[in-house]
């Protein structure tokens, strides 16, 4: 979830001060309306040193009446706290109905801090996360609010800000060994904080990932999701209400107090939307689509690469290594052709390739993961699915095939299956052929006036196209949400379609290459 | 969950014909409404060798149609089964909407058996379990319906089974070194299945035990515990449905059809309960009231322990090691004289003793095992609770204070929050004082007459005991759901105070030496 930042996002001063001016207001509003329905929240702050946590919660407070929360600071262990179990200390923090708890790091140091630096014993992580989610879950489900936060800064930038720190004598104090010996591991750590938001993402508290490089931006976009989870829970709680409450003595009538509330209900939600989708993690666009190769370089490379393959191939099947790929994109994004160069030299009983198309009757009466888990390689085997089980947070989200809970438990449960395969060995790669608008629409134009390709260009194909934001909107929700350490996204510039067969079968044989010599270390050993 | 079993439970022929006769065509009836419905089923079979799994899973198809159900032995690993991740097994044997699948062994083999045998690696362990339970939850979540069934027997029993195969020719293979290894180690695998039993007991898909000594016990109380659970599912699809569906077209008009679904399923809805009722686990009839102590053996043994406890005590402060005690009980079942002689000669500065009324309005606005975790003690300190977190899986289930949902969750809240204590080092004991209905009425009467103990009985005390056997059945259920290893239950027997204080003493005292003893040990390696 980390590795597909954009962290180079920011706002100017007068894009800063708007946003501020219009959600500064609405946090205060939101704050009251939860005390009003005595909605419980937690916010924690996790994230890399220096990321901001400290400056970025000093900012959020100013929004808030300073009667209705507590910051806690975790880092520093007292005395009583150590003399108790680790989770106690959060319990005795935790907030009453109506009320918000900050959290400056929070009960993730078990399988952050403590397990990079080896206080936490392998044997005993499994105890650790049943022990958070545990926590968290049983909270949830009783009402709290749970908004946890991770900022996100990269090595160089880490690297500076300790720098400066330790110019002067007055901030140097801040900067310890750890942050240090962190920073020059940053990869490694970084693998840790991965490993843990992925296996903590829940559904009942998901991750909310912060670009902390620019400060404004960071804080902007705090504000912005912190009053989007509380407008949405604010909206549940007056439902369930029934009624519109008339609580506050200072409101006049109750008619007018309902219209009132109702109308700020709207006003919210929308705007809560609208910033989220201004701020969010926009991968797709980030991709750079003028990359290309001339022809003469694509037969060059594909000649190359297509032998390495060919005798990877064997070595996956001596080894028993199973390999799993997926293949999603725009309609028109040039997965067959990719699949059909990637596969071309490739020996065809060591492989197969899965068309994916809507569930038969048969497929329907099972759980939606199951057609998948049938077709899973055996070990030494390669499959290939044209189409995946992401169907279900992209056409099935998007056309309303399965209900809103369901896609959003579904990134969890696909995460969860990911892991089982890759604990079973298997190397596990899902590649997004991404083209622009005017690419698709010229694919589109070629497909219909070629007599031997208009079958593959549909009036579905054309309703699709119109959902084009829609789409790109829960693509980039995806593709944070399940790239893993162990199943990652590849995101494969496709306006040149030559370009992106290459870059496809470069990333499959460089998995394959960096398997096989971790595993020939391992037999060292 | 196992420990506190009656393994001697049986039925006599005459009982089990009639059960019988009552259950399978109800079982028969309601596979039928699973298919009518589009229920999808899974039943899976666990338990100890020899416990006769392949034998009741005989009996329970006899009951149901065959066309409707398969059956999977998952002992024998298949080549193809190796090649693929151990999951895929079960998802390639999924029942589709509205059919059966049985499983002989399931998915728990890695944290069972393998474990044992160490074939799971301690590190790989929390991978499992998180495999596991995301399995279930995310299958039940997507309306299939997991009966877990444990079939336990005990090591003596197990002995007397693999001696009775071995003495054939015929039989003997069926008897394996692993199961010979398992029996002599039984205590050891017993703590493995513990735990397995209680990491995965939750409300999504909760586990069933049967004593499995007696076959015709063990088979009757099978048909009750599905038939029970489709029962419910079956009534839940119905009430889904809106009205009653006339789906088959053997059956009369309408309205003739939908009476007799009504009819059907009140019955069944009842006579599930009822069976359950004379089948389940009856703990607290196991108790043998009978047990006394003279004035004389009581004097004398409470001064040596209460010597030794003054001892330990101090232990406990310098070896930093926390100690929760729960004490839950019959009203006038001897909590309050039981603590008194427990902490009598204790330093007052090292222990504290909780008294759990009704939650107070801070109280009520937290979770409900906020104010516990409050009070938790800090290391090397003794916290007493006179009533405790129990409350949620009685008074409050059977008053209704908290919803079905909310009771039947709790205990996994409550196994987890002890297993957290546990894993931060304390030890954790919890004591039900136990007496017969007589025994109260005597000491009630008793309190109104002596003017100094009138303030401890309320009208509310009888009311209470008005619903002896509504809180029987609750308590039944938390001791079997709620004793684990790291933090068991002790029924204490508790018609004589005397040998009711002993007892209460003599397991604080022996819990504490025993964990000094595990420590020394462990320091000296």
């Amino acid at each position: 979830m980390l590795e597909k930042l954009d962290l180079t996002k920011s706002l100017s001063k007068a894009e800063y001060k708007e946003k501020m001016a219009e959600l500064t207001p609405k946090l205060g509003k939101l704050q009251r309306e939860c005390r009003e329905y005595g909605i419980p929240v937690m916010i924690a702050f996790e994230g890399y040193g220096a990321s901001g946590k400290g400056v970025q919660i000093g900012e959020l407070i100013k929004a808030l009446d300073p009667r209705g929360f507590e910051v806690y600071a975790v880092k520093n262990e007292t005395e009583e706290e150590r003399m108790h179990p680790f989770m106690w200390r959060f319990w005795t923090k935790m907030p009453a109905k109506g009320r918000v708890a900050i959290y400056d790091s929070s009960w993730y140091r078990k399988v952050l801090i403590d397990r990079f630096d080896k206080k936490t014993k392998k044997s005993k992580l499994g105890d650790a996360y049943r022990s958070i989610c545990s926590f968290e879950e049983q909270l949830t489900s009783d009402g709290m609010v749970i908004i946890k936060i991770f900022l996100a800064i990269d090595k160089k930038e880490q690297k500076k800000r300790f720098d400066k720190l330790m110019e002067s004598k007055e901030t140097a104090w801040r900067v310890s060994e750890g942050d240090l010996k962190r920073n020059k591991e940053f990869e490694k750590y970084q693998e840790v904080n991965e490993e843990m938001l992925t296996r903590t993402d829940a559904e009942y508290a998901p991750w909310n990932i912060v670009e902390a490089v620019d400060r404004r931006f960071a804080t902007a976009k705090i504000y912005a999701i912190v009053a989007q989870i509380l407008a949405k829970k604010v909206e549940e709680a007056r439902k369930k209400a029934g009624k519109k409450k008339d609580g506050n003595a200072d409101s006049g009538n109750t008619a007018e107090r309902m219209a009132e509330l109702k109308d700020a209900g709207n006003t919210r939600q929308e705007s809560g939307l609208e910033q989220d989708k201004k701020m969010k993690e926009s991968i797709l666009s980030k991709a750079d689509l003028s990359l290309t190769y001339t022809k003469e370089e694509y037969k060059a490379r594909l000649a190359k690469l297509q032998k390495k393959m060919e005798k990877l191939h064997g070595e996956l099947y001596r080894r028993r290594i199973p390999v799993i790929l997926g293949f999603e994109g725009w309609d028109a994004g040039g997965k067959g052709g990719a699949i059909k160069r990637l596969t071309e030299k490739m020996d065809p009983r060591g492989f197969v390739v899965h068309p994916t198309a809507s569930p038969n009757d048969i497929e329907k009466a099972h759980h939606y993961l199951w057609r998948f888990w049938v077709d899973m390689p055996k070990a030494g085997h390669v499959t290939i699915f044209d189409r995946t089980w992401y169907g279900r947070v992209m056409v099935e989200r998007i056309e309303g095939f399965c209900s809103r809970q369901e896609w959003q438990r579904a990134y969890r449960e696909i995460n969860d299956m990911e892991k089982d395969l890759a604990d079973a060995g298997a190397i596990v790669l899902k590649f997004w052929m991404q083209i622009d608008k005017d690419e698709q629409a010229k694919r589109f134009s070629a497909r219909q006036e070629n007599p031997e390709k208009q079958w593959k260009i549909t009036d579905e194909d054309w309703r699709n196209r119109e959902k084009w934001d829609q789409y790109e909107e829960a693509v980039d929700e995806m593709l944070i949400r399940t790239s893993t350490p162990y199943a990652p996204w590849i995101v494969v510039e496709g306006n040149c379609k030559y370009y992106a067969r290459i870059k496809v079968l470069e990333t499959v044989v460089n998995a394959i290459e960096k398997r096989l010599e971790k595993d020939a270390e391992k037999n060292k050993k």
